[in-house]
């Protein structure tokens, strides 16, 4: 939860008066996002979203992030589409802070996903790819393999505060990614974020996706995999393969895998789970005690790092029976 | 802001299965509220907001809060009515605590009032003072005068630690509030925490009112004097009696005030500082640091028990020319 940034009744009306949205009619912060702030937004036009960045958003990111949206649902898929203002511009500033009004989308996200659920997430991450595909925006993943050994190294201390000898361990997996990291799969726009809570479902149905503050171009197997660490594993630490194999054959209802991308999942989720381990365990250290979010606990990400390094059954992902 | 408990889609769903609101459509925890956690919830039927009543709320005045907000509904006062589930129940139970499924209600509060908006909540809050007439329960004002002292007593460390000095000079406030308290006023329903925050607007005029969970009978003219306070003082600390005057005046087209009401307003404002200020100081010394609320500055009220304590020109809340 988050609400960074507190909005005055006059800065909102000093903001929409850049817009042909009538008048407000309510206006609440809600509790979503970590990197920004959210307030629903209801006015005579309709229902939208109010989006202020924060400062872990990097604003020459945001005509990437905004521009995505945008493109999805211009091309169907359901995300929540910014509204631009009467010269056009969607990217505004409140409060010194850049921002964003988008659609409301509609759904809800589900904490403890059935396999049915876990079918559509694939469903519609593939939807997401297949709608991506000819954006014209470029961006790099800051977060992706390149980058984990540089993040790991101001966090030995950290990795180690948390279990005595995982510092070694991290290093071993970092060697063993760096080593058999796939090259030459096939590339596109990820959302990179594909967690429950990032996705809506309306009567079971996948209904949409949200936050695409971390989208990037990047391998899309990569997004399956991030995904599959995010919806597939239980509440105790154990995989589920027969969530994950509903998660892969939904996608591939879409848009089929090749061999190659089958055959790399098992490292790309070792490594996506790589990926969430090392931000959690720098905000871990780097959250203030007071501060009004809750760090997200580093060990769920430590525990599915120990199911990759050692599971030969995730081989399975090759193998959606 | 403030969600404290956290609502899962399952924990949801059995909730409204108890109720004819149809599937729902959208759930967001949104920061609204200190003692109670609470979400937009829109579901085929509409859109309302569940309440999620914390410890801090007294189950035993909940038939009171809810009871008080369909009277005031039922009558045409803008309040968010109640639904009932289909046995009739409108105080149930999600995770184990109390809760309520209540109208949403639009409209939105304002920062800084102006002076025309000081005059549509004294309408507003004659209004509700009106519309509750012969509403049937009953709840006693715990947080009123013969409470204070009581409530003082574990608190002088507090006060002092807050400003050296101040201790003494509050038990001489609360004496010489204890003296001169006015009694035989005309006693009502009374809102009780008719601040900026907790009252709607739209377009400019008084849309409705929120958070009736302080709810309780005392004097009519208290609450005015609760509404002084929290309406009418600017951010340096200064009282503006032009807002003051427009706020009782608008309160007056509505409910006149009798002679004594009006000559009583200086000391029930005395009075009504005091009880935030107790109620703050006691918080501020009650909320652990990593809480994930921010307390109220209780100085912002010892400010204004300064300025009711030594201001003559306060009898002008008499005198609405």
């Amino acid at each position: 939860m988050a609400v960074y940034t507190d909005i005055s009744d006059d800065e909102l009306a000093k903001l929409l008066a850049d817009y042909d949205l009538g008048q407000p009619l309510a206006f609440k912060g809600i509790a979503e996002g970590v990197s920004n702030s959210n307030f629903l937004l209801e006015t005579e036009a309709g229902r939208f979203i109010l989006t202020v960045y924060e400062a872990r958003v990097a604003v020459e990111d945001l005509p990437f992030f905004l521009g995505l949206m945008r493109w999805l649902a211009d091309r169907g898929f359901p995300s929540a589409a910014p509204v631009a203002d009467r010269s056009g511009a969607v990217l505004k500033t409140v409060r010194g802070k850049p921002c964003a009004i988008v659609a409301f989308l509609p759904g809800l996200s589900v904490r403890r996903p059935t396999v049915a659920h876990c079918r559509e997430a694939g469903e519609g991450l593939a939807a997401l790819h297949r709608a991506a595909e000819g954006f014209g925006l470029r961006r790099a993943n800051d977060l992706g393999q390149a980058a984990w050994a540089p993040m790991f190294a101001p966090l030995t201390e950290a990795a180690e505060g948390l279990k005595p000898g995982l510092a070694a361990t991290i290093r071993a997996d970092l060697a063993r990614l760096a080593a058999n990291w796939p090259s030459g799969l096939p590339q596109g726009v990820i959302h990179a974020d594909y967690f429950p809570d990032n996705v809506f479902f309306r009567a079971g149905r996948f209904a949409g996706a949200i936050d695409f503050y971390f989208a990037c171009e990047d391998a899309l197997a990569y997004d399956v995999a991030v995904a599959l660490n995010a919806w597939c594993f239980e509440a105790d630490g154990s995989f589920n393969i027969t969530a994950a194999r509903a998660l892969v054959s939904g996608y591939e209802a879409v848009r089929p895998l090749s061999a190659a991308e089958r055959a790399a999942l098992p490292v790309l989720a070792h490594g996506a789970a790589m990926r969430f381990f090392l931000t959690r365990l720098h905000d871990w250290g780097a959250t203030p005690a007071g501060a009004l979010v809750r760090p997200k606990d580093p060990l769920e990400y430590e525990r599915k790092l120990a199911v990759h390094r050692s599971a030969s059954d995730l081989v399975l992902f090759g193998d959606p029976a």
